[in-house]
């Protein structure tokens, strides 16, 4: 068995932290040395660690962290608090809800602040304390999901002196579309975003996620925000190669055996063999995160030859047509999920959903295996 | 806010412990003494948490419980020893792969055995270690998937000496379709299953999963394994009330905001506001296990109101049409996500799974609350 294959583990994630870290200096190339390149790693680091990709990502120059809830940034925190990179910055997009204000300041967490309630509230707190608390302040310039909206934006105008007492670190808002080449959205975002950073000048101001930061320099402001291209996936262009591939998936063979021509396989006997088959049962199912819906649609890969996934997908296992493999290339061999002819972005259309589902969907079970640590 | 929400969690299971207990109770009371009814607690109790599910049922009389993997029997085993209920049984579906042995035996874990390969192991290792260790039996009736296959168990017949030396506990099979009413595949396999039995008269039998168990008393032998029917859902009629609700799943309003007219909701912009309206952002996403397919889909509960889900789902919230609701039956509510009129079964179909694969795509985000321990 392979070194990077845990000993009792029947799927596992192979999760290349260079990799990860070459992403983030491509992004980070791309803007000039005015804007800082943050991370995302909430959702566990979609999937994959958020502990271990910031520290990776810290020790190569990133301060900047973003997750999405307290939960989120406390455990992230207490994690960075026990290496060198005690200080770096953790910021909850969701901000501070009631009754978090204590815990976000102790635990040196900025919220994103989302909305005047938020606002007042961290505010407020900061006089409690006798504190300059940071903060970032989220615009809605097209989402309609978090942010000051309009009329929110006009009073804060108006009323600029809220910000007194604060160390309002950045400005920022969230792109709607993005991936998607010359979306009018895109550009009219970008049109008010840009008033905005005049409205409250001196302030530092972010824009851009992934998309947004390979789209174009104009949407670099003072820090860009990439979370599924650090991952290794272009929110547009799947084929894209600049970013490098973060993730091997792997199963073991649990079982092997013959079969006739005219026995069905798995649940609800879907699929019948239309001539004696080899079948192989591989330790990964649904609960793992290998979608259910993969089955008669996905293939793996064994050494250099693909093998159909045939029948339902199982809880715990699923079932490949090895009929053209010799024996001796299959005991003990390492299962290929995903794979040079079978990518995340593949496996993400064949389940009607985009890459970053499919990596946040991966359970607790397949074990994280860190290489090029 | 109730006493049910974790206060940093943005959402959270209510999973109901004695509901569980009640659900087993009543699988156990459709077969007669002679019959055992196992738990099946594999994919951390199909997301509820296997630990707490465990307990809960042995604490009832439950003494047998299954799981898929040697990670996940030690895992439950090293909970189970700090309990009264360290001498429970636990079984590994996928039974004892190669250098398995010695954790198998030294934590009293049971491998179901699949085919000759792993039987021969684990009776070399019996042998070695001079030890009458225990074992289940598994026959393929028709899965294709795990089990000794129709040569290998004419082979085992013929040599029935192979399990001298172990202590076969039970000889199991598995069925295919179990939910669907008078399949003949069904029938075929308990004919299968019952010349199986015959022919190793004396050892106990067990060929029953959830429909099993629920379809007849003709599929129970000395022993039940239930899985899903534990958990709430019919394996067969999502609207059968003789099992109790397990899991409510809960979040709190996050944001609220007006709204007009011609503004869109989400990413890619793809719900278009009609009227002027007021949007509720629910701190749950598809990272949570919230699939990314019920947006446009799904309602949500709010008090004793419902209001549809809008947009895109997002990695980390959701976006909800509250026009209707006045502000002050919004304010630190809880939103619930699954209720009497948007069920588990119904969340299941809109993204075209079954409530198994529903369960087991939570995330580890939300908190898991246990009620009625």
């Amino acid at each position: 068995m392979p070194l990077t294959m845990p000993r009792h583990s029947e799927n596992w994630l192979n999760i290349d932290l260079a990799a990860i870290v070459e992403n983030w200096r491509y992004i980070d190339s791309l803007s000039d040395f005015t804007t800082n390149t943050a991370a995302v790693v909430k959702a566990n680091g979609y999937g994959l660690g958020a502990n271990e990709v910031a520290l990776a990502l810290a020790v190569a120059g990133c301060n900047e962290f973003f997750v999405a809830t307290l939960n989120e940034a406390i455990s992230l925190r207490s994690y960075l608090a026990k290496t060198d990179y005690k200080s770096c910055h953790i910021m909850t997009f969701h901000g501070c809800h009631h009754g978090q204000e204590e815990l976000h300041a102790q635990q040196c967490i900025t919220p994103v602040l989302n909305n005047p309630e938020q606002l007042s509230r961290w505010k407020l707190y900061s006089q409690k304390i006798s504190k300059y608390l940071p903060a970032l302040i989220h615009f809605d310039t097209g989402m309609t999901r978090l942010g000051f909206n309009a009329e929110q934006t006009r009073w804060l105008l108006k009323n600029k002196t809220t910000f007194h007492g604060l160390d309002v670190r950045y400005i920022m808002s969230h792109l709607v579309s993005g991936e998607i080449s010359e979306a009018p959205v895109t550009e009219h975002q970008l049109a008010k975003f840009k008033q905005l950073k005049s409205s409250f000048a001196g302030i530092p101001a972010s824009l851009a996620n992934s998309a947004g930061s390979l789209l174009s320099s104009n949407y670099h402001f003072q820090m860009n925000r990439p979370g599924i291209a650090l991952y290794g996936a272009h929110p547009a262009d799947c084929s894209s190669s600049k970013l490098k591939s973060v993730l091997k998936w792997q199963a073991r063979v649990i079982q092997l055996q013959q079969a006739k021509a005219g026995d069905r396989i798995g649940y609800g006997g879907t699929h019948l063999l239309t001539r004696d088959s080899k079948i192989a049962t591989i330790g990964v199912g649904y609960a793992d995160g290998y979608n259910r819906n993969l089955g008669g649609k996905a293939t793996v890969k064994i050494g250099e030859n693909k093998a159909p996934v045939i029948g339902r997908v199982s809880m715990d296992s699923i079932t490949v047509d090895v009929t053209n493999f010799a024996d001796d290339t299959l005991s003990d061999s390492v299962v290929n999920l995903i794979h040079d002819e079978y990518d995340l972005c593949r496996m993400a259309r064949d389940t009607n959903t985009i890459p970053y589902e499919t990596l946040t969907s991966l359970g607790s079970r397949p074990t994280r295996h860190y290489v090029n640590v």
